[in-house]
């Protein structure tokens, strides 16, 4: 195959200038290797409830799912922070997973060797770490019924149902356990199957799938505070990470700190079959949208997963990869990834995005 | 009053020597401010699974009940580990906590100057750290019913209800509220009220108690996976946080190993009335224990918690707390917080309480 229809999704704040960067590069990346990759952009988030009054309309969604592949942005703002949960943009971004059947995320924490300094953590126990956290995101307290805010007692009384079905924790074990083969081999499950009986047939399910089907891989169990615990301690003693959906929520966010540079972090959110989506781990940075000082290179490696993942060519992966190591070598830096006295070149995204599109 | 009933739960692994050594040195603290307690020991966890069938007794929880105060040590071990769930030694210490109505947990995470060096994050990310997560202990997915696993449709079903009725959630926000006004003033209420209708309840109720009857405490509210990464970003800006049982199982972990010296930090789990229990944070540490190497200064700061919040003797309290001071500024380190090359004194449990006991 050589062409390819990719669904962009620019969403909110800085959505829009990281997404002309990524189209810059990918641009450059289609000529050099002789490929099409037609971009069409679609809605979501606030921009979307603004234009629809709908996070994720159903027309985006169509355009979704007729495509080879996606590629998100970012979403959300103060602007639309009160508004009633359905016309929230998270509630977009809820939607989607779950129409799209979206159920595995995977969210790489890796230190690049030129960011080390950007993280809270000393040099000695982040140098080295990458962690994949293989999280699912279709299930869970997330979507589980029954919910909502009732009257008993004459109190009000708040409820969501932290559920999980066998077939819905096999899939994502054998995600994990795949994931888990193709890297150093080590899959961790994370659960408190010591409290919750959810996580008591999460940890049976996870420990029959991969005992049965990947022989290859070295299974482990930990609770979740021990997991929080654990990688601030060590980092290096993880490899790939499964976990639920908000336990993921929390653990993938963490070990994303732990690296020091959200900016740099992509995500692949991918289902059974059908097109996945690919974005960064980072918000929408209201504040300094429009201003030419957001970090594209997130969206850039997001792409990278897009062509790994969704489109077959890994090899073109690679080169982006590559491509974004090189610049950091040269020395160019965003406002969020430059330190005092690192001695770098201070650039915007435009500038980012042109530097590696170059590269490429 | 001058004379106090307190029962010492010495429960596993390490239990019995870190409980010994507090003993020594709350006799001491007696003599010297010339107050009478009766320490009697009581069955829970792993030991009391061997002795009478049940992680918490009847009896133990009627002599709990009837003191001033309960020390707790530790509970747990691999030996009890594949046990069916009731009788496990968590299940002990979640019945103790139910049935002794101990819904509000008080985690300090403070450094030690003596120990930053300890910590795996950077000196100026840790210094004058000084959190405090105030935990509700009794509700939420922990003890949420309807629970269970079902067969439905042909497979397997897990499940458990994250629940909080409004009288729930505003004890606890009395509780923060207060522990904040007594601390810097600033309270984080954690959730994930953009998903989560039990979240959005909280939220609204924890706002409400704040602004009717706390005028003086200044509240932000913050996503789970926020606060997850803030910590690690920035802990200084946290001063109080108040969340949920299964957050902030999770994020009174994860600070406590941003402090480097999870042997030191001690816990309260207080009730409307009635005594409260006391206990350091660290596990029972089952492949030291009985081997003179355990660290007893958490569970000494237990006791000054107790001296505090149960006993009424805040003066006391400070005394056991500069004990502890002094003694890490002698240099005597148990192995756990022992740095290389730190010129420090190794030293073991009993050494350490001796040591305490004679600062007292
Ligand atoms: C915005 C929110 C609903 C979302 C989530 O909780 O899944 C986000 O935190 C994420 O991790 O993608
Ligand atoms: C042992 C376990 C049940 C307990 C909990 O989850 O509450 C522990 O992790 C704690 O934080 O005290």
């Amino acid at each position: 195959k050589d062409s390819y229809d990719v669904t962009l999704l620019p969403g909110d704040g800085i959505g829009p200038e990281i997404t002309e960067a990524t189209k810059k590069v990918l641009q450059a990346l289609c000529e050099k290797s002789g490929f099409e990759m037609n971009l069409n952009e679609a809605l979501i988030g606030g921009s979307a409830i603004d234009a629809k009054n709908d996070p994720f309309p159903e027309e985006s969604l169509k355009q979704c799912l007729a495509s080879d592949s996606v590629l998100l942005a970012c979403i959300g703002g103060y602007k639309w922070d009160n508004n009633p949960r359905e016309l929230r943009p998270e509630t977009g971004l809820l939607k989607m997973r779950k129409e799209m059947g979206l159920f595995a995320n995977l969210r790489p924490a890796k230190v690049l060797p030129q960011l080390i300094d950007a993280s809270t953590l000393k040099r000695e126990v982040v140098e080295g770490v990458d962690v994949m956290v293989v999280r699912e995101l279709t299930g869970d307290v997330y979507f589980g019924t029954p919910k909502g805010i009732d009257v008993v007692d004459g109190e009000r009384v708040g409820y969501n149902n932290m559920i999980y079905s066998e077939s819905e924790i096999e899939r994502i074990a054998r995600v994990a356990g795949d994931v888990a083969s193709k890297r150093g081999g080590k899959l961790c499950s994370v659960d408190k199957a010591n409290v919750l009986d959810v996580s008591q047939l999460w940890r049976e399910v996870v420990t029959d799938v991969i005992s049965k089907d990947f022989s290859d891989v070295e299974l482990s169990h930990m609770y979740v505070d021990n997991a929080a615990m654990q990688l601030i301690r060590w980092p290096k003693q993880f490899d790939t990470i499964v976990c639920g959906n908000i336990f993921g929520d929390i653990l993938s966010d963490e070990a994303s700190m732990l690296v020091g540079s959200l900016g740099m972090l992509p995500s692949a959110s991918i289902g059974e079959s059908g097109p996945g989506v690919f974005e960064p781990c980072h918000g929408s940075a209201p504040d300094i949208a429009g201003e030419n000082k957001a970090n594209p290179l997130a969206m850039i490696l997001s792409a990278a997963m897009m062509l790994k993942y969704d489109l077959d060519r890994p090899d073109e992966a690679q080169l982006l990869e590559d491509a974004v190591e090189v610049v950091l070598d040269q020395g160019l830096r965003t406002a969020d990834i430059k330190q005092d006295g690192d001695n770098c070149e201070l650039v915007g995204c435009v500038e980012m995005g042109e530097a590696v599109a170059k590269q490429v």
